[in-house]
């Protein structure tokens, strides 16, 4: 099989970054090119990055040059797949630029996810969504495929498995890392030492991207899932992962035991299909009381990429009809990048890119 | 009126610092013993000391000396109050001992809160189950009233005037500093950049504790209150403060505006008698979204002490009939050795040392 | 004696703050104007500020105007001194205007400490350079007196007393807290759980400021000490407070025991006139091993303001002809805003404001 | 060529963890005895270790049994390598005893390296010494070679190409990160949001091991190096890495240019013989004048292990006859396993294990 030839936007923040480490030697995609803000461009990326992500730059990504996002018109013209981990606020026309000119758009920007012809996927619970793709290549040559937010990404994977059992609302109280808001998102004065109880706008996403996810499709369209949700999110002194204290109430008593069979055993398409990022399970359950912890269950370095987009859960507890848990998600792989580069491949694998 | 003689056992520690900062110049104690382990005693404070809790040795204990915990038995006859920031596995014996022989023993340990007839006292909230050191007086001479668990006396503080509006449960989420684990309770390794979402038999005393202090008392028996509760607690790595994630659900949707003006215009006796460790306000409510933050509104170094024990309140919102907000306590004043300050200034008042 | 009136320029940073607070119950100056850029003007004090420094707002500050900056040439009418904490970006001009006014100002800014006619005033070391003022006001109508930058507040204070044993040269390490660069200097990610070694223009002010106030005043010119320093800056994930390794090769050898005698046995003019931000002694020495350090050592909070003035140095070990000790200095008191109160209040007794 | 047996001492503990991450997947020695006290005994790896280093417990290793360290004198028979990640406190005896049987003993601990037939090996900079092994074989049977103390380790090798410039004394300030002291060293509320300027004998042993590193043998016996050291130490919020300030003072001056050749050329025999763990250039100089910084320029996750192997020097500065310059060092892996293991292959190829 030959290789797509991929693109990656906004390549120097740490979902960039990640973009460029997964793709770098990608049995389905060939990384080239990589684009980035004006001040970046025209050097090469080992001189434009500032790698944060540990490991080592990939050898092949290091030389490459940086190209001006804002004129990639011309070198875009032989890209197929574009991955996008631009900023929110200038990614919305770029990547329907891009769209209209054919190429096959994976983006974490949240610009699209809410749009009623763009699916935001979680390949492993709602596949099925990615039919939106076909629908807008009829319409603009091309698709934007979005994931979720970084919370979302553990959430809704979470609650998947749980969906059988009739949940009636859930109460989710978020310790969202540093990370989370980009390299400059947060000054060390503001958070060092301290916590800070508010996220701008996240709650809502969370709100709503949770239910589009879970939502069904239909001719078309998808109808949110009608649970209820109330997130409460917090920035946390720490530099990488997302915990999630997650409540959920069902309809009537559960066993534990049940749940976690549920969450341990849950499997999806990516798995079937042993694509390149998916990971051998999505959901680790964890027995140790004192888990899942960031620096001890976040992998992502080097060869732990692959369990980097697993999300783990612990401490799974009933109370009368409500069961308790805590759940990790590794915030800018499965929470970003590494969902996109999943998506890319599912897309690829059931012939959306033909 | 000449003031009672008070000592503080396990003075080194950082409720013991408290406890010795808050005492060094009231009006109705008067600091006279210091005692702790054997390694610390035979020293001056100032020397045995590692003082972390800022601002200055206050000048009197500097130069007290402190004595041998195991061996106190008789300096501790010309003292009449006793406030024990012992550790729980220490405490049970040592402070039985002290009301045998007619000692008010204001206690931080865990030890007896449970005992049918000592209180967990919260001097704005349930200021009636005093009544059971009368009780205690008569069968032992002296009496135990201790404080509560410190995630507990932020949030039972809060329920208090939410209870006329019929609370069904309370899914509370916990952020908590490390200094609530002691200055030797967590390693550097183990909580730098680091969640542990587990602390060893907190969400037992979470649940049982708020139901005691929010329970009623009749014929010196108290009834705990019918309240569901589900707690979720996570050590972050802050130094100081407790965050409290908390969602509470009622019969029926409630206004959030009421219930603003219910936690904002909350006060009991201690505001009424003007205590002198009792905060002009019990509950502060903030409206900047992202507040409280441990940071910018933990008060307690020097004149700041008082304002420490007040609870603040951000972020109150709506769903259905669910009420979700943020709340800070002071882990080691309120939650801790400001809060057996307050009870015993509020036993002196009434009448209970007499 | 009735008070001057001053106005605080930048009063919203970290700098800006602790004037505020320094000045606020002051008994030679009253607060009387509060100015910042144009995105706080206009607001309350208390609303404009985010008051990071510990403590409360001071009551009478909180509700004072802040006014813009680029418009207060009506304003400061009424004004006789001037402390400025604004960024060395707009600093210069400013002050200079408000000098030709014929202002007193004392400037945190490092904008004119270089210049010739300007002292660099750190009250114990270098009194005899406050006579530049006078030239000034002959000049300008007005003065301008700066403090040094926080490194070398520490570094030269602690030299001073040294200078009389020989010193050859000076090699001086830091470690330096988060906030010496402003509340927006440091993006979390760059410095949790990180070191960055490096500090632009750091150095190079630390070998020039170091060696003017150290140097010689005659017929109105300062020259620098002939001393040779070789700093190494490096920042900490630490929020509050320098420490300094500093190495100090002598003609010969000294004992360590009289350096440390003349360092605690050091003191100045303000001692003498008991001013009133000076500390009783201005280089406190620790005995401790193990000190100093920033969370033990560090005074500032409330009623340690004067606490906070005094640098504290430890570990003072001798090798050969050199000495080698770690100092702390209190980064936006002693080596910022604390400085230039100082300055005043000595300039203020010493006639230079009459 | 047939692997060599080798065992883990200490197996636990974060250098033990480093040795089973390295010998896992060794080219010359096979990991089959993992050893550890009491506690940790007859357990799984996988189950007696906290995993901290990163990236995935091996696979084999995480199914070992750990054998308890006081009785392991029956297992221990098969093996002839011996990594000893051992408490300085224990390690005297039980490497004396496995060296009377006849092992070869790499350790990290402190108790023999001053011994005068033992050898503090640094691959690169002292291989002359390792003859030292050999005169141990034919007293005891066996030998014990050390690797140095952490800080030593970055600061010989970087002092070594250096020598030839007739360096005459040397100035090191540390900035020593937590992992340093194990992984209960230190208690969080010592060091968050602190500095501790003082390790207790770490400066002595800087002083006493680098000179009998740089030392010359002859006769069987290690002369010290005459080269004055003076070392300060300090304690840093950070996890992993140790910074130094180095600053070297010359019989004459040099040119800077000349230093960054000598550090950047310098290779030793693990690079001519490229043994496994030997990077390609011991001594990483980088241009950036904000780096090392332990963020961006440790590696050691995965498949950086070798790179992690490097030291990496930046802002290279003189003045006078002195040289001043940052170097960082991985604590736990060049500074301690990592040095042990490349020991031990340097040994191995050298003959001093047949």
């Amino acid at each position: 099989m030959e290789k797509l030839k991929a693109g990656v936007l906004g390549c120097t923040g740490i979902v960039g970054q990640h973009f460029v480490r997964m793709l770098s030697d990608h049995p389905y995609f060939e990384l080239s090119l990589l684009a980035a803000s004006k001040e970046s461009a025209e050097k090469e990326y080992s001189e434009a990055v500032n790698w944060v992500i540990g490991g080592e730059i990939p050898e092949k990504a290091a030389t490459m040059p940086v190209e001006d996002l804002s004129r990639i018109e011309s070198s875009v013209a032989k890209i197929e797949v574009i991955f996008s981990a631009l900023p929110s606020s200038i990614a919305g026309p770029v990547e329907e630029m891009l769209r209209a000119e054919g190429k096959f758009v994976f983006s974490n920007a949240s610009s699209h996810r809410m749009a009623p012809d763009v699916p935001i996927l979680l390949a492993e619970v709602n596949p099925e969504h990615l039919s939106l793709a076909r629908i807008q290549r009829e319409k603009y040559r091309g698709f934007i495929v979005t994931n979720s937010n970084c919370v979302v990404a553990g959430l809704a994977l979470v609650l998947k498995p749980l969906m059988k059992f009739r949940p009636k609302n859930v109460v989710v109280t978020t310790y969202q890392s540093v990370s989370g808001a980009g390299l400059e998102g947060l000054y060390a004065m503001e958070i060092m030492d301290n916590l800070i109880p508010y996220i701008e706008k996240e709650e809502e996403k969370i709100i709503q991207e949770t239910r589009k996810i879970l939502g069904e499709i239909a001719n078309g369209r998808i109808s949110s899932a009608n649970l209820e949700l109330l997130p409460s999110c917090c920035r946390v002194p720490v530099r990488e992962g997302h915990l999630e204290s997650v409540v959920v109430e069902f309809e009537e008593e559960i066993d534990p035991q049940e749940i976690k069979k549920a969450l341990q055993s849950f499997t999806g398409i990516p798995q079937k299909m042993e694509l390149p990022s998916a990971p051998e399970r999505p959901i680790v359950v964890l027995e140790n009381e004192k888990r899942p912890q960031p620096r001890l269950d976040l992998k992502g370095g080097g060869k732990g990429l692959k369990e980097a987009m697993a999300v783990t859960v612990g401490r799974i507890r009933k109370q009368l009809n409500r069961i308790a848990l805590f759940l990790l998600v590794h915030n800018t792989v499965r929470g970003a990048a590494g969902s996109s580069v999943l998506n890319a491949e599912l897309a690829l694998r059931l012939g959306y890119m033909d």
